[in-house]
């Protein structure tokens, strides 16, 4: 008996790695969903949530998915905020050269400027805290320059990416209370180029909202040393973006129903807004091309789901993750049974595993010798992703694929992030091991 | 005793690691080399061995070296082919649409087309064994078509460029003895794009030398579709490319006199010269900069090494590796004491560890904890690299750096292969590993 159970716990493996086989086999011939994320990046740069670019976004992955033997295909709809990009200048005077311009992104969520501008010398600050401890009379009437470089030293991007967001997302709150008239904030990016890399920013406890700009590595540099030299240099910053009253967007979801439990559900998914300066293709275009991906293995490979497969393309996680938070209050009302979730939304690079935030680690780890063949050697506890984070209240084992970080802060936020940065065998692999672990959740549950 | 015996060990291993650790930082927030190898490929893209962007890559290499504090830099001079690619083109003659363009680069080495070009309808072949098995009368007079796709499948995408190279370096050679009057070779690439791959050919069993060209994968697939419809679709193929006598032109070298045993030499090198039709940043002017860079690591922290080090910089691995050849050829003349020798020749991408040739592995791979921190997971047994092995005959066990292969065949041997396909990141992370295992090595032994 245990020689006949040892046998068929033998063949079940061999039955998991061939198929496990197959799936990387197609995934990494297939050309398609690296030519549905160029489309998209194409119909749909600057897909940011309440922008028409976004209804376009949906629109193209709607008819994509129309096209696959899904048994639904809908949107989920969600209120969403309307706030609207303009045209951003920046210049600094130049004692000699006069006006040398400066490039700047403003940062989402911003107030604009007044329509003549700003115009103001700057101080120069290394985080909040620095900036706390200066006299407030030094920064009254100024602009605050938030100038810290990434720390290159940490082999994980995200650790350094994590060090710097709080002067993006908090300087102009804390700022504006010390008396400044406007930040800007030296882009979150590891080399120096020509890209501001903007990103969220919000107005937490203040009633003086002043606007903030994201400016490129290279002009920080610059400003910086011009800085030194001519320490009262001013700058002008103009930005014309403005905010309307909320409209309605939705989360683009495909659903494959189970064929023994239809009732529980796995979603897989990324989110399909991206900055309004950028195609969004590592953030996070690819995120949503691999969950449908995940949907065509499976359909190719002739694997029926036992429970519901739900791929999901969340709306506006870039700002207030509306989509995220309808989807998990629709499933709280609806008392649906959610029992797994991964997303991708960590960059398309080399995928070297997955983080579960749960004790859902364990088991998933016992799949581990499956998956090493295909480059995920990590298994570890950690994040699941931030669409899917607002789950995490119902109790549903969140998982998120894992990528290599060296090159996502070149491209995050920025207009750098575009279709050419994709390498599609790693986006490949990247949706090939979602379906493979998808797979084994759904044979063997957690 | 033996505690303090392990107490010193202790020590030791701790001072690795701080050291190692200052490399990786210094690396890692440095765009020296970086901005080396930008130069270098502004400056003399299309350096083959043989022309004139050569000996300005040469002198480029020299500059910079001579501000550096080594003890010395020269040149090694090496006599080298002069094989000059010339204008490609190819057309085929479409039904009712005239001459369709194709996109072609000539192989290195290949005879010309006659002044005329050359006309001829196409047979396709899957390999040179598929050819071998055919009609002779089938191929007379025909242009042989070697349209084989990589194999997708496989996780190191250099296994597929193993299978499918033979057909790009022999395939004339083969054909011609068959009657072929030119061959077409699908460029080895892993995406469809319009990127010529060439490569090295030979003729090595023949003297009716019939002219080899490359095809991209885009037109491969065009000109596939269109054959399948009309077998008799005659292609026109026309290349001014020739050879001259050969020339002098050599290695570039920088050494450090070791501290405790100059004699013995260590060699850490790339090589220089990259395909004429190629930026060669990835093949393989960063293996030459990370070469330099883990000297620049070395005079930064102040290591100062116990045997000396030679940063080689090989002229025409992708020839005839002449560089290699003539740095041995002296290494044995001279007599010299070789103790190890490394090269990076593997693509610029993330680096996942070392391969090493010989019993060497075994200390090696004691050192491995000291490298896993910076993504070094693999010390296997493996290939040194092309220039370094003919070092082999004199025993010295050589290694080389592993980088992740996903992306290096949408680059390798072709137009792709730019300076803005790198990522600093991982450029960096390779150079500091390397001066690492350098250090380990110099300090130790093997």
């Amino acid at each position: 008996m245990v020689l006949m159970l040892s046998v068929l716990c033998i063949r079940a493996q061999q039955a998991d790695s061939v198929m496990i086989k197959h799936v990387f086999d197609n995934a990494l011939q297939s050309e398609i969903s690296y030519r549905q994320l160029e489309g998209l990046c194409d119909v749909a740069p600057g897909r940011l949530a309440g922008l028409p670019a976004m209804d376009t976004a949906m629109q193209y992955m709607l008819r994509i998915m129309k096209t696959m033997p899904f048994d639904s295909v809908y949107v989920q709809p969600c209120m969403v905020r309307q706030w609207l990009p303009g045209r951003d200048t920046a210049w600094y005077i130049s004692n000699n050269k006069g006006k040398i311009p400066l490039t700047v992104d403003v940062l989402g969520g911003s107030v604009p400027t007044p329509e003549s501008g700003i115009k103001a010398p700057v101080i120069i600050f290394k985080s909040i805290d620095d900036m706390k401890k200066a006299v407030p009379s030094s920064i009254k009437g100024k602009i605050v320059y938030f100038n810290r470089p990434m720390n290159q030293t940490y082999y994980n991007a995200f650790r350094a990416y994590g060090e710097n967001s709080s002067m993006r997302v908090l300087g102009a709150d804390e700022a504006s209370k010390l008396g400044a008239v406007a930040v800007l904030v030296r882009s979150i990016n590891t080399v120096t180029d020509d890209f501001p890399h903007t990103g969220i920013m919000r107005y937490k406890t203040t009633d003086t909202k002043i606007p903030a700009f994201a400016i490129s590595t290279k002009d920080a540099l610059e400003l910086d040393s011009v800085l030194l030299k001519f320490p009262e240099t001013n700058v002008y910053l103009h930005s014309t973006c403005k905010e309307l009253p909320e409209i309605q967007q939705g989360n683009v979801i495909g659903e494959i129903r189970g064929m023994t439990h239809p009732e529980r559900i796995i979603t897989i998914g990324g989110h399909l807004d991206s900055w309004y300066n950028s195609a969004g293709a590592h953030d996070d275009g690819g995120g949503c091309v691999q969950s449908l991906e995940v949907a065509r293995l499976f359909f190719e490979t002739g694997y029926k789901p036992q429970n519901t497969l739900r791929v999901v393309m969340f709306i506006d996680e870039e700002m207030d993750q509306r989509g995220g938070k309808k989807y998990a209050e629709e499933a709280k009302t609806k008392n649906e049974k959610h029992i797994f979730a991964m997303e991708s939304d960590h960059g398309m690079a080399l995928p070297t595993g997955f983080s579960v935030d749960s004790a859902a680690l364990v088991k998933i780890q016992t799949w581990k010798y499956l998956l090493e063949p295909y480059g995920f050697n990590k298994i570890e506890k950690g994040f699941g992703g931030v669409d899917i984070s607002f789950l995490k209240e119902l109790g549903v084992p969140l998982c998120g694929l894992v990528t290599d970080s060296q090159r996502y802060f070149e491209y995050h936020h920025s207009g750098n992030d575009t279709f050419d940065k994709i390498v599609r065998r790693e986006l490949q692999l990247g949706a090939a091991g979602m379906a493979a672990l998808i797979y084994l959740v759904d044979k063997y549950g957690l």
